[in-house]
């Protein structure tokens, strides 16, 4: 049976946000070579939602929704905005009571993390804005050096290309991980990237200039062996000490 | 002075091989902090164009079009069709005949290369349809190891989120490295990839099951360590004995 993820927007989405998980479950074909996936473009209005870019893509409104398996937040700039639609919200409430999954990338993790459904949970954004989730929301346990963490149904990635990863992770539980590997290979990105996201980071001039990620940068550098090894998945307990 | 990027869409492109690109050019900002690029989507009818994956983009007409600094052909299974609209070939030449920087990502090199621009260049493209491109166009020189190649004005990349390292490297030509990396870490992506296009491939596997791509894989193996050196500017000679 297809799958159906939403990718929930809002006005400044970051485009490649979207276009990086919807390629590759675009690419993901189940038994019988026939898609795996159907991705829905949803927003709290719905009709056209502009990216930070100024591309308008068309999408269907929350309340039009059909059941989804899978939802996930899209970052960008818009998400860090005051004046996110509080339809969002109430719709993920719903959607994860369900029991199913639900994601973010990027930046998408401060709406999650409004919406309450990141309390005391092990979570990840984009390296940029890991210190002003922790002051928004202090009960999250923040990992800023993950391309992406799953605690649960709760699935969060780090910045912008990390939702490749997530996406790529996602389609390892459901299909296996060699139709995962297969569309790493289509896309030309890493199955699973070797080492977190500091590397791919300003952490180290940031450190360096002013001291402001200073203890991020201890973690980062102590856990930096542990990373390289390649492992991505949920096992690491380790929780950054913003 | 704002430089003008026309990525050239057509029915059946890759949403992520505009997207990466685009968000590169988005976060550039040359000094005062103003924007260094503004991206057009253009298409040969204008008009709604249609992704691979469904996502419809709003476009200018090419005949409409204002002169562009860099024309880019996106990627995607829509560029492998013979009905690939001609007033893109007619937009190209003329665009190539100024001087101005023309390029490609994943299979837009086909549609370059039908328009006549990449004889006897040095190009790249997806590493799984360089032997189709190689079987209509035998005048290239096709290097399918690198994730992009730069021959004058030319510019071809890798398949898909290679057009992300492309763009980064035509900001590192505008605008400097520093730019290029400050980018790259916005967007969680490698500045310059520790590697040539293989090491994302499935060329292994191809190799080993069918010995269908065993020159290629020959090459790439002898090649290996002067590409993970880092090496993916327009010096090396090196052309694929496809």
């Amino acid at each position: 049976m297809i799958h159906r993820v939403g990718l929930l927007l809002f006005p400044g989405f970051q485009l490649l946000d979207v276009a990086g998980p919807m390629a590759v479950f675009e690419s993901a074909l189940s038994e019988g070579s026939c898609p795996a996936y159907k991705t829905v473009l949803l927003s709290a209005p719905g009709g056209p939602t502009r990216s930070s870019g100024g591309v308008v893509l068309e999408t269907t409104a929350l309340a039009q929704s059909a059941p989804l398996d899978t939802a996930l937040l899209c970052g960008g700039m818009g998400a860090l905005q005051a004046d996110i639609d509080r339809r969002i919200d109430d719709f993920l409430v719903a959607h994860h009571s369900t029991g199913k999954r639900t994601g973010s990338i990027c930046t998408g993790a401060f709406i999650l993390a409004r919406a309450g459904l990141l309390q005391n949970k092990r979570v990840t954004t984009h390296w940029r804005f890991a210190r002003e989730l922790a002051r928004r929301y202090p009960a999250l346990a923040i990992d800023a050096e993950r391309i992406w963490i799953r605690d649960g149904v709760l699935w969060t990635s780090a910045g912008v290309t990390a939702g490749i990863d997530l996406a790529l992770a996602l389609v390892a539980e459901d299909l296996g991980q060699d139709v995962a590997k297969q569309i790493a290979q289509e896309l030309v990105v890493y199955h699973q990237r070797p080492g977190g996201q500091s590397q791919f980071s300003a952490l180290l001039e940031i450190g360096q200039a002013g001291g402001r990620f200073a203890r991020l940068l201890g973690w980062v550098r102590a856990c930096g062996f542990r990373h390289e090894a390649g492992r991505h998945s949920d096992q690491l307990p380790a929780t950054v000490p913003i």
